[in-house]
């Protein structure tokens, strides 16, 4: 079979140069926010497809070095400018040991893009400011890797039904934006003023609370965070819970909804509302996205609306974002 | 071959029972402080093995319900108590999938002992208060689990080695209370006093800090915090750090050291030394236990020795550790 036009040229051209019915692992490396996208890629990987997959931040992924990793394994890596040194360095060991790599990143001209055998590119607002299309972003590329590796290793072939979805994500979140404004415009003067907030999520959402958690809050908000697993948050962290504890819940659509149900229960029951900002996918318009793949689509709206509340927190507390930081692309370390 | 008789009788048991060669695929399945054992049963496993595995909290393992999941699927729980209801579930799931189940618990008439294929006993000094030898605990039990199946699976045979490391275990366990006590005595006045302690670990180490930061901190201290991993340390969360802010470095001695060492070193260029606790295996004397598993077997003397720790705080915050929760084991949820 081959892969349908609409698919992004770069997964279209990666996926056809080497032969997917070989690949017998995938491993899905980055770090940080980029490391934050292999979660529900994995996710997607493990709802359709038997391949096994691991995650692993770029340099844990070097010094572990997994005795599965050989010529028939698939590396799948991302850093958005291409010059996260670990991920770079993941790359050149993935091919010592004979794999194919596949590297996501906005620039090709940069090392991450150098290195890897085949480079997908993507589009990132972060970077250049300007608004892009959420069937550009590193969510709906990763997700036609995955989808497209299905396909052509013998499972199911859902390629235009994810086409049809990933084109009507950007009017979702756009949608999206407009219709959780109040609760954001409300909810930010709290927030503003937390030292902690932890981000609650489970299976594909997972994702982007991590993000939330260490790349907003933590790096470009220096708030105190962790992103909570739905269900582990019953297993020890749910003891911090009081009154005054805020909390970021994400309800997903995918199979693991009822995790986080459960977590919200508890977090009103011994919480306070004002202090827990829900995002329920359910009360929002998802008109164009397939059910077949609301649940791997709604983490990219809530971590795109999130930056808007994050924007709103940042001129509260007069810290910028990207400006804001201290260590990360100010010093050498 | 058949496995010697120093090791544990359950996991020779467990191991005997089914063809360890038709396993394909193994998923280490818990919650909480039972799944932080879990990450260094991957390490170690992806260390001598090219057998694919995954760790999942029970809950997203049942509700993602992954494809790979079949009679070919080994899946390892463990729940202490036997009655953690969704390690119980997940066993009960993966068993309608026909896979070969091995649950780890203390006590052999729980719910999870009586729903799995095969029991693994061990025993914990949580449940009794009287002290244990660490060649019963979890992790000795787990890791004798791996490399049995290592080696039936046609890796390398070292369960001598392991058997010899985890008889020397415990008085290196002991070597290092006394060793590190001084430390403890030093930093638990100012940490008693922070609102946020992180942990910082990798490879092998990765579960005991999560298990501390989750079941220790948050949950019997309320102390927030969040298990950072040392290279992700430097793609976000290290923005929160100053000379105020408390951290617990664990540098050990698997292949991933390095990675602490950087983590540290950062640390204490822009933190404080007195709020940098740093737990450092190359300092403690591990006599006895072999080189081989030294990066290993370090976690539970870290976790051990950080319980004395933890106690320590307590005693200084005037809160209970285990009858200080407020949720768990208090009230149903």
């Amino acid at each position: 079979m081959s892969l349908p036009s609409a698919f992004d040229g770069g997964v279209v051209s990666a996926l056809g140069a080497f032969e997917a019915k070989s690949v017998k692992h995938v491993f899905f490396v980055a770090c940080g926010g980029s490391l934050s996208i292999m979660y529900p890629a994995k996710f997607l990987l493990d709802q359709h497809s038997p391949l096994p997959s691991d995650v692993y931040n770029a340099a844990e992924f070097v010094a572990r070095g997994p005795r599965s990793l050989d010529k028939n394994s698939l590396v799948v890596l991302c850093s958005m400018t291409g010059t996260t040194k670990e991920t770079t360095a993941a790359a050149e060991f993935a091919r010592t040991r004979g794999a194919t790599t596949i590297g996501l990143t906005v620039d090709p001209a940069s090392p991450l893009a150098r290195t890897v055998d085949h480079v997908v590119g993507f589009e990132a607002p972060y970077t250049t400011g300007v608004p892009i299309d959420a069937k550009n972003s590193n969510y709906s590329r990763i997700y036609q890797i995955v989808m497209g590796l299905v396909a052509l290793t013998g499972g199911e072939n859902l390629i235009e039904t994810l086409i049809t979805s990933v084109l009507a994500l950007q009017p979702a979140i756009d949608r999206a934006q407009v219709a959780l404004a109040p609760m954001f415009e409300d909810y930010a003067p709290r927030f503003a003023k937390q030292d902690v907030v932890y981000t609650v999520a489970s299976g594909a959402s997972y994702g982007a609370a991590y993000s939330f958690a260490i790349c907003v809050l933590m790096e470009m908000q220096w708030i105190n965070s962790q992103a909570i697993h739905a269900n582990e948050f019953f297993h020890g962290p749910f003891e911090v819970l009081d009154k005054d504890r805020a909390f970021i819940l994400m309800k997903g659509l995918d199979s693991t909804r009822r995790l986080e149900e459960r977590a919200d229960e508890f977090l009103h029951r011994f919480g306070s509302a004002e202090n827990i900002l829900v995002l329920d996918a359910e009360k929002l318009d998802l008109s164009g996205i397939d059910p077949q793949f609301r649940g791997n689509l709604v983490p990219l709206i809530f971590f795109d609306t999130l930056w808007r509340f994050a924007y709103k927190i940042a001129d509260l507390r007069k810290h910028a974002m990207l400006e804001g930081r201290r260590y990360m692309k100010k010093i050498s370390y």
